[in-house]
């Protein structure tokens, strides 16, 4: 069994000069991005986003998610898991999406700190995100709430 | 020279009954995700988002940007590209994203047959999301407006 997942964009124009928006099918998202908010200023409510903030949010989501899962599994239904990926760009020699930081804090049902270390690299290893994301380094920091 | 890039999710629960969101600090989007929208009916407005469907975006969004590029380098201004990108995640063994199609639609000044598919090609090899997702299978199938 496979689930297919869709998703479109638009760019006009040239790099500089062009603009282009991302969307999601299921109309949860229509975003606009430009050259200028995802190399220049950066994204803003005003400049729009990138694909860089969507590949950060989609791999603090699956990480999010399953590592939950992960600690449930273990006995530690979970409170909630928060996490932030960063994700790096590296622009000497081309754009190159080379680095991902996950910073996460967990507060859940009877966990220790040991076993928080030993789940968050498990979830590293083993969310479907991370592993899609294979030429990306990775690392993990995790805080017990 | 890099460019950092982050966004945050939380989850909260377990895998089946819990609940998560996930947020770009740019202020662009915040989307609900849930074992429905992501394993179960699939997103929807009413049921949320995935994060399959952000990487869908972000794909298709740098893929869009990256060939618009190529093409204006080689003298081919592009009026528009529209890239759909598909995700596929295989669920037996674990979830699994697998493979993608990215689906183009070019058009650009002077453009012929030949020279689009040799840069749709170049696009696939090249864009920085692209080459992120290094472990899964990549195919392309443009046409010419």
């Amino acid at each position: 069994m496979s689930i297919t997942t869709k998703a479109s964009s638009r760019w006009e124009g040239d790099l500089r000069g062009g603009k282009g928006s991302m969307r999601l099918p299921s109309g949860t998202f229509e975003g606009a991005y430009t050259f200028k908010s995802r190399f220049g200023e950066g994204a803003s409510e005003e400049n729009g986003t990138n694909p860089e903030e969507l590949i950060a949010a989609a791999l603090s989501g699956c990480y999010a998610m399953y590592l939950a899962n992960v600690l449930d599994k273990a006995g530690h239904k979970a409170e909630f898991v928060e996490a932030e990926a960063t994700v790096r760009m590296d622009m000497d020699g081309g754009p190159n999406i080379s680095a991902s930081k996950l910073t996460v804090r967990v507060k859940a049902d009877g966990l220790d700190e040991a076993t928080l270390q030993e789940k968050a690299r498990e979830a590293v290893a083993g969310c479907p995100v991370s592993k899609a994301l294979a030429s990306v380094e990775k690392t993990v920091e995790a805080t017990l709430v």
